[in-house]
């Protein structure tokens, strides 16, 4: 037995009691004739004294040990004079008896502190380092806390976690497959799951009637700040339910996992937004609603009046952001600047100032009249020190987006958008498909096993693009933690689905056969939906990416720099798999 | 809400009720005026009665009613007339007021029944339908039951489960990998892992102390009866422990797990075996001791008799089968077979009889006295109406393992092998190194990471194949259920056990640099286990395949039959990874 207690628990009670400790020298201090060694683990942290007097011998030794040192120490639980509030164990300190070295250490290449010296990329190589600093941790002890809630949860409630394979069939349809070459099915690939949709589709038909998987889902794609390669969903799906059964049970237990995870009650019910009123009111389909802000249209109020830019935009909109009127030229120069962006890609940016008195100042006076701009005040309800800021453009849906990003700018800029605080909404009645310029055809906009709104259903012949799906996303804060839909279950309206998404019958069959023909067995009513996980954690956490609540993350090419993977194959291996490089010159 | 209660929660107390039941029909029978309808969902089979008296034309709707058709039924619970004791709804029925088709089905291609008449392929390809079956069903409940109490018992000791990545780097150690080339990185290839080891291994330098994960692994192996290309871990580590930390937390585990699935309670601790122990005995480093029949060595005995088969074999050893001495010739000519079988490999078998007055009759009675043959009649303690059967070979450990294999068939057919009954024993002190003659070297028996016994370090120098590991397996009813080791925490030793296993220290830098270097910063004393979640629950379930509780497994080819996967990829995608087929003639 290498220790009696952790770093972390013992407390002025154990006085007198002999111990034995392992773990990390945190920072050593001498101070007369005695050394202070502050002891890590991932318990906390304990002081321990060794004195000169005593064993000059012992405290010699404990003189030499360096940072991140693994020792084991024996020693008497004392009361300690000067005692440290800020730590659990603080009022006490262990009068070191004995001093085993487990393991030395080089010098860590960056402080194991919260605050540390070392950036992102030797963080990375070292993770296994970066990993000991508390900060980082308790990311993952987050993490590890919310998958048991969840499974505690949906346990609770008679889901069955229910494992499906990681070596599946590449469905071209969708984001990029990452793939396998199967050496015993020369030529063959498997695909590794995008998220497992069909199969607990499947799990559905199968009479399984309540699924749940906290899975690892792959996508093959150039990664953007916040995307990884594998990423892991908190995957449901519901047998005999309707849209309300399934908001209701997972509102539930997002409400559970807010009071055990953060200690946060909501008692009101979340709202539900359609999708149709958070886009013209937000600009979004995920609104982030700490804050208002909403969209003002002014088409009415600006168009006509010799404005060139406004008097041939199909969109008009703007924001009042409260008590941003002292916005500097300089700050207004800026902002300009960041709508321009392009990420974001707005021509210009238009603003007006409340003044004082009352009386609005704007970038465009010379077109406006005061009592337009007036008029305008009113629409915003604006007053006195309020900054109102315009986009507009000839697209309503593009401009609209720019515009929230914007405002989720100001909401940022202006400190309202506090980690601190959540708010929570659905938001339903999607779109069943948007028009893919690309593709030049109608996709699904959740994807093609969504259940359209029984009303809707004549419109897929006439109006496709005007039908509503049974789908919902989940939002918290401006970011989309969780969707689902109620699915398809019957064969005749999926072979219809996939008709309308372009597919010939031949190519729906070969595609998703397994799914269609299931569904002639006696397929249950069934929905569900996923959530990912580490947007999830992230946001209970307060952290700006998904990389740091993973212990493992890669970098944005898609590297692992700690294991240098992905990496060269020894030529045997891909003889096996009867496989060549085929390297295109850069 | 498409139904009030499930079809297996009604008694005798909802009597009077009006309830909306939803599910498949089981089955339908016609009697006089009514018709009888089994409805059954996962969680049970509710009777329901429509009568052609009370409601002709919904009658004549339930008469049409095929098997698997999924319909929603209201009514009234009533009490049965005939009570069904056999169903915990067999109390009830429901008098049925509406009734209405949610999804027809055409005619499965198997009976959905415990007893089936469908064969293994059919159940494949339609596994969504195998599936219904209540003893499939049954063991994904087990299973996930199993992982709720998993994670339950390792949460109460302070683990914390931590996702290591899936896409990791190639280590053409061990068994082949599966591999995932890489689009961002052209010519480079991500490995599936085989297990987390490495990276668990980090996670304990990184200070996370106790660590566990319920995991996928990969093997890309030729697959024989029992082994599945993906499988799934229960993966543990810990630090500052030996080897006694560890098995005594684990077989706290086990116990735990034991009475909660099966409520089995086990007080005694499990038995410990020194490997060397269990091969003399059993002739397996995994032996059944559901029962005795425990290994006689006979060289003593039935050496130099002018037997020229025994005369020359390096090993001669026999076991006692009870009351089996009445075994036909037939009997024994398939013994004989079975044991000459390619897979077990003996030359032959030689059998005695203890006859009812005591005295032996063998198979090679003309070599040996009566005299000799009672001294090995009491070197097994047989009695009238034993069976003996003895091997012989020239490589002991060879024949031992030929003995274990007639020793586990003898058991078989005696029936000795309950399934309801669980001998469980760690076996340790596992040689460190075995002589591969393939390879012509030493390999590791577990792997390079594994801790020589402290006594026998100084052995690595002298005789390295008498080194013994910290090593341990966990073993029920002569399965493997799980094994672990203590780690190597020290460069120095790390480097030296793979200079022993024929690394230069190059090509062990280029593969394991990572962790080497990882271990100079602070590595503590660590050590762990990893179960084989699916051979466990099998056990549990009493089944003879793992395959049986997974819910989508793969065939001995490797191939989803279901999804029919792997298959050919768009040559879109190959272009994009920059791959080519190289295709052998076959």
């Amino acid at each position: 037995m290498y220790r009696t207690n952790t770093c972390g628990e013992l407390r002025l009670a154990d006085a007198g009691k002999e111990v034995t400790l392992a773990g990390w020298v945190q920072r050593s201090r001498k101070m007369g004739g005695m050394t202070f060694i502050d002891l890590r683990d991932r318990y906390g942290l304990t002081q321990i004294v060794f004195n000169n007097a005593d064993n000059a011998g012992l405290c010699e030794q404990a003189n030499h040990l360096g940072r991140e040192y693994v020792v084991q120490v024996t020693g008497k639980v004392a009361e300690r004079s000067s005692k440290n509030p800020a730590l659990p164990t603080g009022d006490i300190e262990i009068i070191a008896g004995d001093l085993k070295i487990l393991n030395p250490a080089e010098i860590p290449p960056f402080t194991i502190e919260d605050e540390t010296d070392g950036g992102d990329d030797i963080r990375m190589k070292f993770r296994y380092l970066d990993l000991r600093r508390p900060c980082v941790r308790k990311n993952l002890e987050l993490r590890h806390k919310m998958t048991m809630e969840v499974r505690r949860y949906l346990d609770s409630k008679g889901f069955l976690e229910i494992e499906t394979p990681m070596l599946v069939g590449s469905t071209p349809e969708g984001a990029r497959d990452f793939v396998v070459p199967s050496r015993m099915n020369p030529g063959q690939f498997y695909a590794l799951p995008q998220s497992p949709q069909t199969l607990k589709q499947l799990l559905m038909v199968s009479g399984m009637d309540r699924y749940f998987q906290i899975v690892k889902c792959f996508r093959d794609e150039d990664l953007r700040a916040d995307r990884q390669p594998e990423f892991t969903q908190i995957d449901c799906e519901m047998s005999y339910v309707e849209q309300e059964d399934v908001i209701t049970l997972f509102e539930g237990m997002a409400k559970h996992l807010f009071k055990e995870l953060r200690g946060v009650e909501i008692d009101e019910p979340f709202i539900r937004m359609p999708w149709s009123e958070a886009m013209k009111r937000y600009g979004s389909d995920k609104p982030d609603l700490r804050f208002g802000m909403e969209f003002v249209e002014l088409m009415d109020i600006l168009k006509g009046h010799g404005f060139g830019v406004f008097d041939n935009a199909a969109y008009i909109g703007g924001i009042c952001a409260k008590g941003a009127a002292g916005y500097t030229r300089k700050q207004l120069d800026q902002l300009t600047d960041f709508v321009k962006r392009p990420q974001i890609g707005a021509k210009g940016m238009v603003y007006a100032r409340v003044e004082p008195d009352g009386t609005v100042k704007s970038s465009v006076d010379k077109f406006y009249s005061q009592e337009v701009l007036q008029e305008m005040k009113q629409a915003f309800g604006a007053e006195p020190g309020d900054l109102i800021l315009i986009l507009s453009g000839d697209d309503a849906m593009k401009t609209r987006k720019q515009l929230c990003e914007l405002r989720l700018e100001m909401g940022s800029r202006l400190g309202l958008r506090d980690k601190n605080k959540f708010a929570c909404l659905w938001v339903v009645d999607f779109p069943m498909f948007e028009w893919s310029d690309e593709e030049q055809r109608l996709m699904a906009m959740h994807h093609p096993f969504t259940h359209p709104k029984d009303e809707d259903i004549p419109l897929l012949d006439t109006k496709p693009e005007d039908v509503r799906a049974d789908a919902y996303d989940m939002v918290v804060n401006g970011v989309e933690v969780g969707g689902g839909s109620i699915r398809i279950h019957d064969s005749a309206l999926q072979a219809k689905m996939f008709e309308i998404l372009g597919f010939t019958p031949e190519k729906a069959q070969e595609q998703f056969g397994f799914l269609m023909n299931a569904f002639k067995y006696g397929a249950p009513p069934h929905g569900g939906l996923a959530y990912g996980l580490d947007r999830w954690v992230s946001l209970f956490a307060g952290l700006d990416s998904i990389r740091d609540c993973m212990a493992f993350p890669k970098n944005n090419s898609g590297r692992d720099v700690m294991l240098d993977a992905p990496a060269a194959l020894d030529p045997k291996q891909l003889d096996e798999l009867q496989l060549a490089l085929d390297l295109k010159e850069k």
